[in-house]
């Protein structure tokens, strides 16, 4: 892997430009408003698997954003090693919050990123880490070091739930065989501690609306009188949690699998520092379930938090107003053996019965996803962490994360495939939040540390 | 004053003109956006005044919005009315609801409004209203039948509070020296059912910001880690009012006079009809605070609604986010002997106290206003009377609304003066919602009885 680590080195300045030139397209999967971008953002995709030499590369069509697929098949002989990643980017908004625009990146330093780090949605989620592969891929072509076969799945959708990309797996069992499936869309605990995910909650996501009389009522008038749906609607809300922020949803937790004290144990082995932990959040307290420690809270524990809410005057001044309707979207985060769908229905139910007389209540379901772990004792897990050795000089922790991606439970049950996570991002890159970035040490880390993965596979397979 | 009615009747289309003139001008007050507006506004009615034979017109200048004067003195003898009103409206939105466009007025028939309704924002609230006065005004100069002495005072921020016009008060009180101040700017109870209002509920609003991390995180990470200003924002909401409704803030019903079983008996005998009131708004049920009625509810008890809440992603489809921050307005209406500040600092005092550790509060007040009540037994509430009995032909009901006007409470205050409050307004006018509206047979009707006041007033003060 000698000349493909010195192409690496060679090309770092080119690596950056041309991830800059994908950054610089907005592409939003979640607001119509975007779509020609997000075509825009395909072909950009295409062309740099082309570049890289990748064959057969093709922007497939779906009822909704494309996925992008190229292969570089050296020898059937040869274990394959399939590409997961997303070119869509979450929303920017709020926009106001942004040091700089959002797809206009830049190189900036920071405490944590002393050597710099690219600012620009997306740099981290995830056009940053899937791009990483695509060069890794170009170093190990040009170098004439390529040691497995690759393909590439580049989706533009993750944001939105990946929808399309469930039919598309369905319907191209053949051509994504592979013999593992690689992804760089999570985290690791620092850039001096590397960790490898090998867990990800679940995740069910609703949108409730409360109506209450059939049009804005003035305060003064009808205050005290009649369900404000706004006043209702904090009042559902708030009776999902009891005292001890346990979800009251009925059933709520009756498929949780409890870890022994043993996994707890071995889990608390991985370096947390609350005091920290809250100083880069600027909280005077951390605030969770009773009985777990903050890193099982955000990883082994089920969550239900409100993602946005809204009903009402909500512009400059005061305006005295009884809405007719009020708004939220709720998300739940899952963890092994809880099913979203039924998880989702449950919710429903709950909320519908919790509506007080003179209130009507709709839950719409929006995309879910499962909780999914993965094994440490496999062959491709140990090619991971000897990658990680080579590169970090230090061996990876297992780490369970909170986050997740839902189309890797789907991987398993229609591909049969599992899935290695080596994310290069860190906690505090700000992905979905305004300000994402992405360091310099993490991108070129990821690239160098990724043929060693390819190299160390194809020894461990033969 | 027979000439003063055939004056009106001749005038019936003009009238109306005039005031789509006034109603097409967007004077909202509370949106900076519209100042040039504002200002229009102010410009047309001093306009009207002038053309209605007031002299000493002036656009009085405030720190804020301009308050219209003008007068006729006839004689330092007669007694002198002055009339308050207030041509600035509330915000339009939602824009999406109107059927019209909201200054675009247009007259449409009604189920309540058979012979056709102005559709207009400001169409009742107020523009609508004390434009009647300007032209009684102007049919009793016309006629040669004015009786009294009148003095205009029109201001143009009301919806926000009337600081500036406060201010105004305190600095005019020999030229705004009258007998009773005459104020269209409430309801009745039917266009077959003329009432009075006699009482006025007091106001106390406040806007509230919780911060929790400093920002935006995604909710995979950190669910379950951190708390959730919008979670916590609905818990402490919720928590202001117990399962009977009564409102928890410590203190909150302390100064309130509770009214005598007596007095309830009689407030009960104004018709009000449940099922109805249900099936105008549309909804399966009252709710309200545990042993009144919902005129009581409405009138003599205190409330406390949210009038908008906002926070997290409210855009189209999913964003898996935790908002740094969550925000709502919160207005409460109070009843006799209630004082807004003292109330104001209870709630303020109270709601940062229920922060959990995690959040940060802040509590923005924002104007307020006091409670009102009026007596039955005056020359000038007689005089009222007397006027609606002559145009509707049955005596009109005593009835404490629900609605504040701060600034009633300041006249008192400040120029030792009374006010009767003739408002020809309906409930279901739906002001400050979308479709406000007026009823021809208010407007008209209005014009037509407040001559006669005049006379009666002129006859009573002999």
């Amino acid at each position: 892997m000698q000349n493909t680590q010195k192409y690496i080195q060679d090309s770092r300045e080119k690596f950056l430009n041309e991830l800059f030139d994908l950054l610089k397209i907005p592409t939003v999967s979640a607001d119509s408003a975007y779509s020609k971008d997000v075509i825009r953002g395909a072909e950009k995709v295409a062309d740099f698997l082309e570049q890289a030499g990748a064959e057969k590369v093709e922007i497939c069509k779906t009822a909704g954003h494309p996925i992008v697929y190229g292969e570089k098949i050296m020898d059937a002989a040869l274990p394959t090693i399939l590409i997961y990643g997303h070119y869509d980017v979450q929303p920017a908004d709020p926009i106001e919050l942004w040091t700089s625009p959002p797809f206009e990146p830049v190189v900036k330093k920071t405490d944590i990123h002393p050597e710099g780090a690219i600012f620009a949605r997306g740099a981290c989620d995830d056009k940053g880490q899937f791009f990483m592969h695509v060069k890794a891929f170009e170093a190990m072509m040009k170098a004439n070091e390529l040691p497995c076969n690759v393909k590439f799945m580049i989706e533009g959708e993750e944001e939105v739930g990946s929808v399309n990309l469930g039919i598309f797996i369905k319907e191209n069992k053949e051509r994504l065989k592979a013999d593992i499936i690689l992804v760089s869309d999570t985290g690791m605990l620092g850039n001096d501690t590397p960790s490898i995910t090998t867990g990800l909650r679940g995740l069910s996501y609703v949108e409730v609306e409360v109506t209450g009389p059939n049009r804005d009522l003035h305060s003064g008038l009808y205050g005290g009188c009649v369900a404000n749906p706004i006043n209702v609607l904090t009042k559902m809300i708030a009776s999902l949690h009891d005292e001890n922020k346990h979800i009251t949803i009925p059933g709520f937790y009756a498929d949780v699998v409890e870890l022994s004290l043993e996994e707890r144990a071995e889990m608390a082995k991985a370096p947390f520092n609350e005091e920290h932990y809250k100083k880069a959040l600027d909280i005077d307290a951390v605030y969770g379930e009773t009985g777990y420690t903050t890193p099982e809270r955000g990883s082994i524990r089920p969550t239900l938090d409100v993602n946005g809410i809204w009903g009402g005057y909500t512009g400059e001044g005061a305006k005295t107003v009884i809405a007719s309707k009020a708004y939220a979207k709720i998300s739940m985060r899952l963890v092994p053996n809880q099913e979203p769908e039924k998880i989702t229905e449950l919710f429903s139910k709950h909320f519908e019965s919790i509506a007080p007389a003179g209130v009507k209540v709709i839950v719409n379901p929006h995309h879910g996803g499962e909780p999914v772990v993965t094994p440490v004792d496999s062959i491709a897990y140990k090619s991971a962490a000897k990658a990680y050795e080579k590169t970090f000089g230090k061996t990876p922790i297992p780490v369970r994360s909170g986050g997740s991606i839902p189309i890797i439970a789907l991987f398993e049950k229609e591909l049969g495939l599992k899935t290695v996570m080596m994310g290069f991002g860190l906690d505090s890159d700000a992905i979905h939040s305004p300000n994402e970035h992405y360091g310099l040490f993490n991108f070129y880390k990821g690239i160098e540390t990724i043929p060693y993965f390819f190299h160390y596979f194809n020894e461990a397979m033969k």
